[in-house]
């Protein structure tokens, strides 16, 4: 499948190197088509790499792996046109980390992201799923014992099930639907706790398992 | 050990029955003397029943067991001096259910119950556990298949060692302490993931287990 990767960074790296060791056509987009990492990208992992809106163009499914910050503006630099219906899957966080160590979120509680992107460009098929992981987790959940969890959030069950299979095929097992868009509220407001948890556990390599009766 | 539990709801009876059981000598606080639920407790366990007051002053060790929204003002009509400089052990949420299901925070990102109530109560020492699970979890967290984990946060560390001695007596095996009163940040913000869970499980009795490499 086309796959546009957006966002350069280390959820980026780890989620378009993932997608073409699985056989797909990924192109990664920075915010020029020269962009040092995108090109690394395709060196390294023999991938695609343009600027936002080629990769937008290019991919059938995309990816939101920007920054929180700067993710409406990328989405408008990639192109309302090239977004068109797509499934955008959004593993990014509103985190803000202007006055320091721990970032707060920059909306939370009543707001998440995920609800923003799908406000700023409604015909897009937003879902919000492994934004309460580290990188090398979300592509590697069998790195970590047992059947920890994983959540999807979106108002599409057919956009929801494009990126369970994803999920699937990245080894994931426990995978809780939450609900329509605004349960993205919940996963990302679980950062925080991420947070205190990096800090007391000295490892970004965990996770949560929900347990029940 | 004299232990008082402010707040007469679910978490409330829970926990004072819990600890009576154990073996200690337990007053349940309401907002008057002569409260129905406070004295049903009193009749059903053999414990005590008494205002806010009498609860705060009878407890060498106290429980808040109010709802949130109500918390500041219970605890100025259980009165600074018979706060003291004792340990307080915070279980509360600061939901607001007044736009309905589901609730959202009343506070949440730079802020918490609990530090609120430090704020407020500044001898007092405020330790927060115990919020993240449904009453008969937090009383019986065998109830749940495996090592599920709790958190405890709090400026004082003898605190925290005391809050944890609770939970062990309770049945809890997996403590993590995220830090000083400003990291209950986390916990209290897991509302709302824990309340989307539990529409999606069908089910109050579930928890979250931490998983690491």
């Amino acid at each position: 499948m086309k796959i546009g990767v957006l966002g350069t960074g280390v959820a980026g790296q780890a989620i378009a190197g993932k997608l073409q060791s699985l056989g797909h056509d990924v192109m990664m987009g920075g915010r020029s088509a020269d962009n040092e990492k995108a090109v690394a990208f395709k060196v390294r992992a023999g991938g695609r790499a343009g600027a936002f809106s080629d990769a937008a163009a290019h991919g059938d499914v995309l990816f939101n792996c920007t920054r929180g910050d700067a993710t409406i503006d990328v989405l408008h630099q990639a192109g309302e046109a090239n977004l068109g219906e797509k499934v955008l899957i959004d593993v990014a966080n509103p985190l803000d980390f202007s006055k320091g160590f721990p970032p707060t979120l920059t909306i939370a509680n009543t707001d998440s992201l995920a609800e923003m992107i799908q406000r700023e460009f409604p015909a897009v098929k937003v879902v919000k799923t492994l934004n309460t992981v580290t990188a090398s987790i979300m592509i590697e959940p069998k790195k970590l014992p047992g059947a920890h969890s994983v959540f999807l959030s979106g108002n599409d069950a057919a956009a929801k099930g494009r990126a369970r299979d994803f999920l699937v095929a990245f080894g994931w097992t426990s995978i809780i639907d939450l609900g329509d868009i605004t349960s993205a509220r919940g996963p990302e407001q679980l950062l925080p706790l991420w947070i205190q948890l990096y800090r007391a556990l000295g490892t970004a390599e965990f996770n949560v398992a929900v347990i029940k009766v």
